[in-house]
């Protein structure tokens, strides 16, 4: 059974290869009436282009999101919106002489062994210029947002182990890395260029905040609310944990410490991270997922092919050197999602 | 839009709250002619029975299973295998001079303000009574994995802070904490006898292995196998955090420490946690869950009453010191669950 | 993949099998604070009881419904209500002489063949008592469109050839077989009686109508209102055609005969059966079923067994003559839950 | 919540409007390694094309399918298959004068009521041209049935008033008409040109047989494979009514004449249409479905406007005199995505 379609009521379903005719996604279940153009897609999908930090590659990807159904003189109409990026500068022939091998890290192997073909063009299916379509679909869930005062920041907190000390949300849009903590970003910066140098990569960690979320949205119990954020984060490629609120810590504290008392004004605390029992308490939604490091490096690895014969692999071909920062608009997307979704799900009950 | 279901082909829905008539779940979709009867179902939950450790209540639960159809001579007939245990030692009176109050670290006040009614006793459909359902299922989901030699366990690796530093599987049963380290189990207890004695609670991590699980299964993009596996485990009440493989851990190494090669004979490493691109690759597969304290503590806090007036609490039920070891079959049986389900999505496609 | 639910919003499964240990149903999705209680559910039970007229079996069902979960106080909570009749008067021993015989006209024959074991106990889960869930359901769905205004009546136009000339719904209730028409229920009735004393059984036609359905309810373009309502009562046991307004009618006339103009107090017609390119216009929606004769019969009839021999089998278990006018409050519960599930459906985009 | 899909393992989303950039399919769960091309899904679309008989529109439509991805050096991979046909002889200026109207017989009064904005180019996306994207996937499907040697065939056995006397499936292809009886086929020329004149328009019947499906597919107990086929065929705008084997002409039957006695050799006859209790029985499965005519006519109609004033309407533009024979091949393509879903339903239990 396929699993290509992400969301109940806010749903959406991408489709599209790395080197194949285009990437995109249809959009089932926008409320009608909303505003929406290209602009407002386009704008969240150049958040993901290479060539914003020297953390990634140099493909040029124009990326161009065209509308091609469910909008009409500037308003969804409640049919569905499909939105296509044609491929471009989709040099597949780099390729070619690793097409028998199985790239260490990458789902070669196992994309192999499910279907008994694969795409070996740029990763296929499998690259992560699938997320085009998540991206793309993102604007759309932040378009119905916006409407209830509800949004999303993802930011950098960690960076081949350089930590951001600062939380300054104001500062994560001025520099390359999304980082709260503009000193933080230089040091990722060297680290980075350090990095790639050696020919390796680097993983990190994000922060994803939803603020503005009214309390109620969750469904009991297992589409709970962080359990559907878990999931839809821990489906992006290079994420491999996801926690909420105080997350891991909260395994060592005491309940007295973790548990978040609450007053008539508020919550005296968020180790809860906005969601009690799966569902939002009107809190600050908060997330952080723990991203590993781009598996193409230019070392060489051990690996085997087709037949099972060893072989060694090092990838000559453009590619970032740390999912960060281009994944961070694709974690607020999903969040986006998920978030647009229960909101829907709670209005067909209220 | 309801959540009370899990899984696409092998499906389950629960029903029940903590002190109502009873429990239990609908399993749709299992494969027919699997052996199966109640003392399968009832081995498994007697694992999550209170009294088996003393970090847990000594409320009385008989919990006993009855398979109410999709049975036929001791086998699975195809179609919907209800399973029912009735709520016997459920004395409601306890929970009446708190109905109008919300507890810290509950979902009182989530479920208060998403259905504007709220079953108050006991915790309702939010008391972790509802994982009888899963866990029964989760016996129907191990005798379909057992005829494909797949097994799975989960272990506590940390409780209160202390730390299991052996991983000897063989050990798992031989301590009330599931603990691989009888070392650390015997400060486990001390811990938790200590902080029982303050009115306090604690919490812990879990790891989980998935043995022989074939290459193949995980559906890209969305319901990749552990962002499937994120959203049964991160369904689980108590649950903060789930990591997969080096987990958070890869967020700082370099790619190529991150990277397992492949030789012939297989990976030279499971940092993957035994998925790669959503997919399993054939290795084990490994998870962590974190674990937050039980909220129910004999400390009194701050909270507010359904008129938002400010009110202490202090919780006087027979509760739980941690969720561990109660938890942890409840974890194994979503990973049950989630590797069923896709074991037969994949033999849709093959 | 299994096929035991229906809606997507207000969701049901049912379990159960006809001599099993009882059936019954999930209903997951149903709003909160809806008043509820057994009565209600009852006493749409009792309207599928056998013994209401001499087209049915003897068998005594005392269908006897208890709520296990989803309701507080007399209201429902927002979690799943699960709906159990335990079986009572399952003599199975009479099916006993037959297990090895697939009985033509029913179900044997393609369930063995399905899942390669067939649980031959009066049917199994292919027996019309699976509609007991059914039921219980579309009482609760029935409790949810009360609040709305909105009814559902099924009503015998046809049985056995005799045709209901005459369309009052206040006499509905007064003959046991639901006809609008009491005259055509004596002729009914004879026509049963004299088919009954040959062995043999009858088919029919009802009409259902759904009055004060709002403009709107509806999905394009799979899950048009009418295409779930054709799903939802072509898979009832006895249903062979589905047809709506004017329904095979239509196809004879011209484009001009066919369309309901519109003038400003509303249409001029209802040959669309209240429903235009899938969605609800508010005029009342219509709906024919035609109703296959019950198969088991006394009369003698040619079959095989389990080995392919040839066999030949007469049913002497107590049977009714007709699925009319048991079936009638199936009809309707259908009827009354893909309405639910549509009106919550749009409340989520409204 | 969106109505947009259909299937569940073989799944497919369609988008687009009449007069919108694109109609268009994504066909997610086809297994791999099926061969396909652009030529195999041009073929289907072919047959919906306008022009084909006189009872269709002029309007040129080149309807050029493109395969935007999931097609891999001639062969399926098992991700989504993008299928898009861009649109290019779409003249909107025709609707401006009947923006405001809501055409009798026409979803424009439902769609307006439904999302409060409607595209009104063409009828939108309520406009015949969205089966593009079913036919799309319809070939697809029939690519997955040929392996199995599963043939679909949809003909029609009545268009206005005239009836079909032979069921000669070798004529089907030589008329224009899909007819089964070359005699019928011309007096439904003489009948169409006569309604065409008159400015109005009609409707017919189709049978569908659907030849070599194994015993064994359909889900009881809401997915049975009559009840999805009745649900996909009234999904298409214009069904009104379906039936099953004997369909409503067994209301009338008894049972001795209605159930299909059963040799070794087989069934003794097919009133069951080859379903019982919802599973395929290995006979031929028949349908019939009841077209309405279009409702697009010449002669002038009574309206409303968006202000609710009278009104009155015409339509000028160029459309087809009856559905038929152009929804056949939509038709046709219903029931082969129906049996391919359910085909990989029962591998995953098999």
């Amino acid at each position: 059974m396929p699993g290509n379609s992400f969301g109940k009521i806010f749903k959406i379903t991408t489709w599209g290869e790395s080197h194949g005719k285009g990437v995109g996604v249809i959009v089932d279940g926008c409320p009608p009436r909303i505003p929406l153009d290209e602009m407002v897609v386009q704008r969240m999908l150049d958040r993901r282009k290479p060539g914003g930090s020297n953390a990634s590659t140099s493909r040029k990807e124009p990326d161009k999101a065209v509308i091609m159904s469910g909008v009409f003189e500037g308003k969804t109409t409640g049919t569905p919106i499909m939105i296509m990026v044609k491929n471009k500068d989709a040099d597949s022939r780099a390729y070619k002489p690793t097409s028998k091998l199985f790239r260490p890290g990458h789902g070669d192997i196992t994309y192999h062994s499910k279907y008994g073909i694969r795409d070996w063009r740029g990763g296929g299916r499998a690259s992560a210029r699938e997320t085009v379509g998540r991206v793309a679909a993102g604007a759309v869930a932040a378009a119905v947002l916006e409407k209830e005062d509800i949004s999303v920041l993802a930011y950098t907190i960690e960076l081949g182990g350089i930590k951001a000390e600062k939380r300054d949300q104001n500062v994560v849009s001025n520099n390359m890395f999304y980082s709260p903590d503009m000193d933080a970003a230089k040091e990722m910066e060297k680290r980075v260029l350090s990095v790639k140098n050696k020919g390796d990569s680097l993983g990190g960690i994000l922060e994803i905040i939803a603020k503005g979320v009214p309390m109620g949205l969750g469904e009991p119990v297992f589409d709970k609310l962080d359990a559907d954020l878990a999931k839809g984060l821990m489906s992006i490629g290079a994420v491999k944990g996801v926690e909420i609120g105080a997350g891991f810590e909260a395994s060592t504290m005491l309940g007295s410490e973790n548990n978040d008392q609450i007053a008539a004004k508020g919550f005296l605390g968020n180790n809860s991270g906005g969601i009690l029992a799966g569902i939002s308490n009107g809190e600050n939604i908060v997330i952080r997922v723990a991203v590993k490091p781009i598996p193409s490096i230019l070392i060489e690895q051990k690996t085997i092919d087709l037949d099972n014969k060893p072989a060694s692999i090092s990838t000559k071909g453009r590619h970032d050197i740390s999912p960060i920062p281009r994944i961070n608009v694709v974690c607020e997307s999903m969040v986006n999602l998920v978030i647009t979704d229960h909101l829907l799900r709670q209005k067909a009950i209220s």
